[in-house]
């Protein structure tokens, strides 16, 4: 087979590949990411490229428009190269900088120890949520033993255990031979003054890593968020518990399937399990190689890594099939996974350094919820809350002190920008913000980073969905109205639609538009979180008005207008006040673990406790969805503060 | 440089060498195991060879006698290869078949469980000793899991533990990320029916092993009793508690020094404590692939081995550098080392199967003798009790349920065949039992494996010296009357000499004979145990008279003869219904820990209760000691029945 190669444009990446490779692989060789919600399988249509020059085989597709096909696009899956090639990777399929959600809620706030007035005062303020102890995954002590003599003739891991039992409370202390085979030297070199890194490991203490002389004021730790579409790294001083920087970046595994299903039938093909494996860890290497050099650190001083992601990330992470959280009873192979080295999966830090990861409550409920729930406090306090984690799959919590409850909706990744006409992801020239003139019809939008639209991401929907109702463009079924007198409204290919930008203020090779069917689209997404919320609810017998708090997390969550996002129905009519964005409650729950024993434990008691509720079982579900699928309700008394603002009824 | 060829007789073994390699070590490489007590030093002058052929390079030695050097004898390691040469290696320099002591106390006894009426009568029987629950290091057990269902869709790991709780009560279960890898396919394929081996390790429970189906009647372990001179395995089905087959063999480092002090001092040259390591894994290997064999077991069902040795083996074991616990204050890097998996020392049973060792007291009193404490049940017993351990190296232990307290002596290698003229091991020809006629002075003798006699091991010299007392060929000081009228009396290389056994009748080289100088290094070895006994006694504020029980353990201990050793004053003059042969009960208590964690977790008790009292520092010590280099004492009232026995006073 001979060889070819490959241009990746604008990037000027070259690769060689065999002939007969497809193009989506090829570019993922080279280190090109290009998006594709299905996993390679022709279905999504995203992996669009440009063939500028060079011999390929296309396979037909129904995914590319008359127009796209004209100006030479062709799906990078469903391609094959054949001679040397150059592929302009147009920006709407390029994985780029997006909008990524890296703040987190004040990690330093909650935790006990405080020095100063100030720090107490700070302590007290959010004293009503949860104080947790100063106790990393990995902790360094510094210790002077006593030399042995001929009465104090223990031997020297005794010695070493003794110490290290007068400065910590621990039941079982274990260490590994590596580390015993080299004390008997390390010990007498460096004069019986060493540090020790103590590591929580399943319930055991473990003497991680023993080195000369004091070095206890040098250590660090990193906390991830793995989502789906975005990885998240933070790194920590585990020793002032301050952050030193966070990083965010595409999780490439979006190159083999945008959501959590399509990776998994992905793990499931030939090495597929491998390459999703290690193109997570290679980007959690990038991350963290980049935090520390910023910070001046070494990788060797990086001691911890706790990770809060779903179910499928974490199999993924450790290399764990994830196939049969997909397949009924959608049983994971392990919710508590074995805190490991961290070089074991693959993760670049000290080599015997740390990797935990926080439990989930059930295949489609994973750690990232978990992480949301102490990060919130939620299961700490009187009142009753709600924690809504928007996305492909929307996750519900809610409870209190007393209980805790969960269930899973399938939105659709219609928010996400996948699976709608001129959808993009939350990406720079994403349309975010909306309106429009109910007079003329005519459409104001701003665009992340400012720049020419390029598409429309979820906030984006939400607006133009909300503000179409306000104009009475579409009815209360999302109908479009066909007889309004505008050139904004007219016969796509997939019949009636709006045109939100016209072609000459985009970048875009088309108009961006939404069309009939993405409004169904985004009416069934927005109706299935609000059908979860509500029977969740009434599961507990209880209204939606007797929640007192709604936490909104996640990437999309922090982005959302709340007003529109009632008036569509997305959200319940609720006092305005007792809505919250808590930011990326994932990532600040894996920090608040990295940080203290006590959170993981907590991680985990929450694991235990937590009741999920299996929607897709429930006889109420279909009843209550089909209800929801008016703007913003079929019951408009639920509403009122809609009902009234856009004179509905 | 050039390569040589040597070849070993009478092996007719070939090894090819670069020129200038000494013969110790090509040997070592051809697998021809040469005695050596010094390491290689040129000092024991044991490793005597005779160079047939070829050229070879010799320094000078004090070691060989005129007669030995006329026969062509050299030091193997002070002897280098120059051309290609046949080496002929004489009887007493193989490490050849000794009387290995592979006897233990009957360990079926001691367990709690007993099926039948018979059974329980032994029980009783020894229920003054001590029953151990069986719980063995490495547990199978059979499981039917539920399989998952959407109202019970706990993780595939967590099913497993929560049914491994129904059977053992653990508070903490780990698992390694490669197990947690396979289960989620395993338990599907093997629908729900596995079994999952269980493991002691460091206080928390293991899951070792997930195999599919019920393998459960197939789980064996290997006891270990790693001497400093031979290595016992016993192969155990951890079932049925039953012994499948007991091997011996030297402990092949000896061609590395004979003792622990030559040893530790090998491991600390370049590449030395690697290959003391290796060549005693290696024999642990053949050992336990050769009775995996005899009993048609595979490998891979071995999942335990526990080891019982003396500090320096223990460490060497696990390729720990030694070399502090022969430096002041005489500190072992580790007491209690940790669990790992056999693998990992690269002993080859099970790739996951797990090795223990016992832990000791101190650096000079080893697990060896933890484990003979509790094969005796000295721990238990209301009445005081003693367990002698003779070797080069004695220990004692003394005590009973209330305290325990040991020592360890300095006794020598002189029972153990070296630093005495013609002295060997307890090998094959060497003379054991020995009657000398007080009128004639004629000697009867007999050899173990009754063949030729090839010179006296260590309760031949017990036997001889008690006869040349009651003989009055020596007086209680140890001298020998020159003026008895025998030809058995001469003047020596090294002085006067008793000739015990003619060339004519023996294999070797020269004349049996005991010399002057070997009678003072006798009475010095004695010395040393007996003056060991007394200050141990001394130091509880007991007389000797007050110990109920002497047990006596070791390869030596065993087939020593008590009388004589009283009148040697080696014993104390107790009733002799107070002596007991224990035998190999360091094998008899590696053997209970395999089967027992209460076993195991009693020997660290015992380990950390024991008083270690160190002679050396002990002011009452050259006095007492002193007085005991006499025969059998200078108190000679402490050794009534002697007195009267022997007319002596």
């Amino acid at each position: 087979m001979s060889a070819c190669t490959a241009t990746f444009h604008p990037d000027n990446k070259k690769i060689e590949v065999p002939r007969g490779t497809d193009i989506l692989n090829a570019a993922i060789t080279a280190g090109v990411y290009i998006t594709s919600s299905c996993g390679g399988e022709g279905v999504c249509g995203r992996c669009k490229v440009i063939v500028k020059n060079g011999t390929i085989r296309s396979e037909p597709t129904g995914r590319l428009t008359k127009e796209e096909v004209k100006k030479g696009y062709v799906l990078a899956c469903h391609s094959t190269i054949h001679s040397n090639v150059d592929v302009e990777v147009p920006p709407a399929s390029r994985l780029e900088k997006q909008q990524i959600l890296t703040e987190e809620v004040k990690a330093d706030r909650l935790f006990g120890v405080f020095s100063s007035a100030q720090e107490v005062e700070k302590g007290i303020e959010v004293e009503e949520r949860v104080a947790f102890k100063h106790s990393p995954l990995a902790t360094k002590f510094f210790l002077k033993l006593p030399p042995p003599t001929l009465e104090d003739n223990i031997s020297d891991l005794e010695r070493l255990y003794r110490e290290i039992r007068r400065k910590v409370e621990t039941h079982i202390i274990q260490t590994g031979l590596a580390n015993v085979k080299k004390i008997g030297r390390l010990l007498r070199e460096s004069r019986w003054e060493v540090t020790v890194l103590l590591g929580k490991r399943n319930g055991t203490t473990e003497v991680v890593l023993i080195e000369p002389g004091d070095t206890s004021n040098r250590n660090f730790g990193v906390a991830l968020d793995i989502g789906t579409t975005t990885i998240v790294a933070q790194l920590v001083d585990l020793n002032s518990r301050k952050t030193l920087g966070t990083k965010a970046t595409h999780n490439r595994q979006a190159s083999y399937g945008e959501d959590v299903i399509t990776r998994m039938i992905y793990a499931g093909k030939q090495a597929g399990l491998e390459k999703l494996h290690h193109v997570v860890i290679d980007t959690i290497n990038e991350l963290i190689s980049s935090l520390a050099n910023e910070s001046n650190i070494s990788l060797s001083e990086i001691t911890g890594v706790m990770c809060a992601g779903n179910m499928t990330m974490t199999h993924l992470l450790l290399r764990v099939d994830p196939t049969y959280i997909r397949r009924s009873p959608y049983v994971p192979t392990a919710n508590f996974m074995p805190v490991i080295r961290a070089a074991e999966a693959g993760i670049k830090i000290n080599p015997r350094g740390l990797l935990a990861c926080l439990p989930g409550i059930s295949s489609y409920v994973g750690a990232d919820i978990t992480a949301g729930v102490i990060a919130s406090g939620i299961d700490e306090a009187k009142e009753v809350s709600m924690l809504i984690d928007i996305g492909t799959n929307g996750e519900i919590v809610l409870g209190n002190k007393e209980w805790l409850t969960c269930c899973s909706s399938s939105a659709g990744p219609a928010f996400e920008g996948s699976g709608v006409r001129s959808g993009v992801r939350a990406m720079e020239g994403a349309i975010q913000e909306v309106e429009i003139d109910p007079k003329n019809y005519e459409v104001k939008y701003s665009t992340i980073g400012g720049v020419k639209a390029v598409g429309i991401c979820g906030s984006g929907y939400i607006d133009i969905l909300a503000e179409l109702l306000k104009a009475k463009i579409v009815d209360r079924s999302g109908k479009i109205d066909s007889n309004l007198k505008t050139k904004r409204i007219r016969e796509g290919e997939e019949g009636l639609e709006f045109v939100v930008a016209c072609p000459e203020r985009s970048r875009r090779a088309e108009d961006i538009v939404i069309t009939q069917v993405d409004i169904i689209n985004l009416i069934r997404s927005k109706g299935a979180m609000y059908t979860a919320a509500h029977i969740l609810v009434n599961k507990m017998n209880l209204k939606l008005k007797d929640i007192d708090k709604i936490y909104l997390a996640g990437g999309f969550g922090n982005y959302l207008n709340i007003e529109k996002s009632i008036w569509i129905g997305l959200l319940p009519d609720l006092d305005r006040k007792k809505f919250e964005f808590i930011g990326n409650s994932s990532l600040t729950g894996a920090k608040f673990s990295l940080l203290s024993y006590d959170a993981m434990a907590k991680t985990r008691e929450i694991a235990r406790k937590m009741t999920y509720i299996e929607l897709s079982v429930d006889p109420a579900f279909m009843n209550e969805y089909s209800a929801s699928l008016f703007l913003p309700h079929t019951d408009i008394a639920a509403f009122p503060t809609v009902m009234k603002e856009l004179s509905l009824k």
